[in-house]
């Protein structure tokens, strides 16, 4: 039977991968990868820097095919994604049958935690689902940048008791969501946090964190929030992209 | 200066713990262990045997302290919480004078990761802000029971677009969290989940996540949940301790 393996890397810090993931990588046969071309190449040579550092002997080769364009236009939200995570199955369909002889093992490398806002699950599933080609797989968790947001802060991420909240930077349009007091935010293209405008909310805000470009703010949002604004275009314009992620905190009266 | 490190060694498997904490661990001349006593002195032979196991030629030794008595019957239970931290920093304090020279480095094993429900970073902190005791620290991610969880059922944690919410078990006493289609629930001493009376949500439970006594039960919760009790319940009678955690996810109509 062929096995595919879904590979948490960590989010940020090539040392964030796991003694698990080191063993898996060690079995692995073909890499497959989906480049979003151009800017976040890097993110790409990430994975081709933990393969070289970390598998010793076994033979492995990389896969590559390019990102299919995405409806970032598109009216449903939802649909778009569901749509883009759809060819890219296909994509991934073609890759196992072609390059995986009957026992191969191939895997997929995710950024931070596969289960954290990320669609290979899901992809894979649809692939199982679709039933063209047979394949067992697995998952392998990593250290995401939920964790790595807090270990560079050093802060706990809830408070004695208190829930946590985490949601996409754009559930965040009418301010902090109604009652959480603990909100992570991911997936923010635009600074979402200027749509807090509560005196009592503090920010711990981190961009390429766990990276030798990591960036941190912290304080209260409406005072480092018009900050981290001009560092985060600043930074793009640098790198030619930018990922962060923060956590909004209410203090206790 | 002397050092503390904080240290994530991931929820369950000691294959989670990462490269990064493996060269940390390098670095430790002194490791302080406070044990529950009896129960979970499982949780500190594990920390024993990540040591062993990864730690190559740098001496090291282990500090070993019982847990203060924790007032379970309070009232408040933040304010129990608290005085047993500070009751726990004490002894933390007297670790770190008695036992580090001017330049030591002094550790903490902390289970999954070292933001998530535990007390550890406030302790350090609460250590600093008393001021009897110099030290500089760093605290180094894991992976959490969040994505352990998440990886051995091998499901995403959010569908797309979705919030998370991460809740301690006490807050489900009147069923799923208003307004909340993904709950992950954590800290449960006694199967909260009894309260969740939806026929539309399913539950992704797990004890001992990632251990060689692992139990996975999925499906919908009105159904599987008297299942789950029992499991746990006789779990819990074998080994003299549980650690289970889980997803409660509502159905897209
Ligand atoms: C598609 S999601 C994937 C998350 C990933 N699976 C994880 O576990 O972190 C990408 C989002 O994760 C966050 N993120 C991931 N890595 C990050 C890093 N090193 N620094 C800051 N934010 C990061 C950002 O919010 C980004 O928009
Ligand atoms: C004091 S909290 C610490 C959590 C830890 N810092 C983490 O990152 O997972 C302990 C709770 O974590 C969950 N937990 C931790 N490890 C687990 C495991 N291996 N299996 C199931 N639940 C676990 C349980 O809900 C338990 O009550």
């Amino acid at each position: 039977m062929r096995k595919v393996l879904i590979i948490g890397v960590g989010a940020g810090d090539p040392d964030y991968v796991t003694v698990q993931a080191v063993k898996a990588l060690n079995t692995v046969d073909a890499f497959f990868l989906i480049d979003k071309g151009s800017a976040k190449d890097d993110l790409v040579q990430l994975r081709r820097d933990i393969c070289e550092q970390h598998i010793t002997g076994h033979p492995y080769r990389f896969v590559q095919a390019t990102d299919p364009e995405r409806d970032r236009t598109a009216d449903a939200y939802g649909d778009a994604v569901k749509d883009w995570h759809h060819r890219r199955a296909e994509i991934f369909e073609r890759m196992i049958a072609d390059e995986l002889t009957d026992d191969g093992v191939g895997a997929i490398l995710v950024w931070g935690d596969p289960s954290l806002y990320d669609g290979t699950i899901r992809i894979v599933e649809e692939l199982l689902d679709r039933g063209n080609v047979a394949f067992d797989y697995d998952v392998i968790p990593g250290v995401s940048s939920l964790h790595s947001l807090t270990a560079r802060h050093r802060i706990p991420l809830n408070r004695i008791g208190e829930p946590i909240h985490i949601t996409p930077g754009r559930l965040l349009a009418d301010g902090m969501p109604a009652g959480q007091d603990n909100v992570v935010v991911m997936l923010d293209g635009d600074c979402a946090f200027r749509h807090v405008k509560d005196n009592d909310v503090d920010i711990y805000w981190g961009a390429y964190l766990g990276t030798k470009d990591e960036i941190l703010f912290s304080g209260p949002v409406v005072e480092v929030g018009p900050q981290i604004e001009k560092a985060r275009a600043q930074a793009r314009e640098r790198k030619g992209w930018v990922m962060d992620t923060y956590l909004l905190r209410r203090r206790r009266a």
